[in-house]
């Protein structure tokens, strides 16, 4: 690989489990010389400099993106078009920008809509798939994105040296980049992370709903059952921003797993023995297979 | 505690994880004089003996038998009636019987056409929480029941010697035992296993169905799904047994379960914001506060 130049000023807007793992990981490779974080809770901004995540606290959005080379989008998705919006006006004509949404089409949406042509160009929407159910500046770690996957959504107009720039910083945290269109993200997304998570939120309500004892209900519950829920315990308002971003593809995955589910359903009513071993056969030989090809990826 | 006398004969009925994972535990305690196995696959007999899980593979249910202080069942919870039918002419006044199945009334309805009523002063039905999705003699391991809990469903014909017994062992493994009453174990465990198993079987199906090329799809399947998804990993066979031997109760679940899923699916197609954040927020809420107790426990 061919060597990759230092970040002078790296701009991180949502100093949080993500962008925090971001600065930490480019700060382990040697590749920023300086860090300036924008947020919006004091107390989260002052951690994070306590925590040697950022150098500085912006104070407001024109000296922070002053010299800036890359700004790294990392609040709630939902925030991505009032972000593009405001920071539009003080960004230079060749400073970098991408993002972390877990939804792409949308970011897309409101970086035509608030992003000039020339910033375009150097606009490259992003999805490290490294979440946790922890979040803010204190889960912040330098290896969070090591042989972790992140997914790059160009625009048409993006150009291939400002893809290639943030393609090596991901490098230099380790990921393993590819690029994919879109609207293709963000139905895979929805299939592989975003009903998981609709399933597992609403498993918890409906335990809440079914007794008027949960605790009791829970007490036995194993651990099975913890990682089941594990991503129930992810960010409300993260997860709000993510859903209402991904509606359409997401709702067509919900009802495809409803139509799954009846048919299970039925399968238990008839007592078919058989056919009840086969789908649960087939569906633990999938995850089989997947899981293998993973571990060799 | 009183010091609790050692078995002088144990036989293990289904050498695996569940059984071999007992008689380690009752070993390391030293709690066991001598262990007979009775099992369908002469090879993994072979591997429990070669593994120190058992002393001897039985030749016939007879001679296992003779001599016997307990026999604990430990086959998929589908073979508990054949498995009592064939023991019960051989079963001594006196040999304690206990048994691993997941579902409760069942096993109660089937030892009370097979076992007699003074077999039955000696039945404890029982169910150790600590599956795994490995199974087999090999993933057995003397810790698998330490801080886990045991649910004990007595017969009222149980003597309560019997269940004293068998709880003092449980509790030699590092067990938390409780009593329960067997509706009560099946309901709950309907809503806190039962239901996550089908659903995680039932999003991989969905996914394998749902594309002409589930591997692409799986690809960027990160952390989150591979831990909601472990549970699918599970015993097809062991499954299909508890679904149809629960499936009263697991019905009854999944259409709850349907119930609020089509609720946060109008939320969503609403575009309903702050309805969909109360709902992923309740759910948190619940786990945290769940997992917050479990680490008390």
């Amino acid at each position: 690989m061919a060597t990759i130049t230092a970040l002078n000023k790296l701009v991180i807007v949502g100093v949080g489990l993500i962008g925090g793992s971001f600065a930490l990981a480019l700060r382990k490779a040697g590749l920023v010389k300086h860090i300036t974080g924008v947020g919006r809770s004091q107390a989260n901004m002052q951690r994070a400099i306590e925590l040697g995540v950022i150098d500085e606290i912006a104070t407001d959005i024109a000296s922070a993106l002053n010299g800036a080379d890359l700004v790294f989008l990392a609040m709630p998705v939902g925030q991505t078009a009032s972000t593009l919006e405001k920071i539009a006006p003080h960004l230079h004509a060749n400073t970098l920008v991408t993002d972390a949404g877990s939804t792409k089409q949308d970011v897309i949406a409101a970086a035509r809509h608030h992003l000039s042509m020339q910033n375009r160009h150097h606009f490259v929407p992003g999805h490290p798939i490294a979440g946790a159910e922890h979040s803010g500046v204190q889960a912040a770690q330098a290896d969070l994105y090591a042989h972790k996957h992140v997914i790059l959504t160009p625009l048409p107009e993006t150009s291939m040296a400002a893809v290639e720039r943030v393609q090596q910083l991901w490098q230099a945290c380790h990921a393993q980049v590819s690029l994919m269109p879109p609207d293709e993200h963000d139905r895979v997304l929805a299939a592989t992370s975003h009903l998981p998570h609709i399933l597992a939120f609403t498993l918890m309500n409906h335990l809440n709903h079914s007794t008027d004892d949960p605790e009791s209900l829970l007490r036995f519950a194993g651990s099975g059952f913890r990682d089941f829920t594990r991503i129930a315990s992810s960010s409300p308002e993260m997860w709000r921003d993510i859903c209402l971003a991904n509606r359409e593809a997401l709702l067509t995955q919900i009802e495809a797993y409803q139509t799954e589910l009846n048919s299970l359903r039925e399968l238990l009513k008839k007592n078919d023995a058989d056919a009840l071993e086969q789908a649960f056969s087939q569906a633990r030989d999938i995850r089989e297979g997947w899981l293998k090809k993973k571990t060799k990826d």
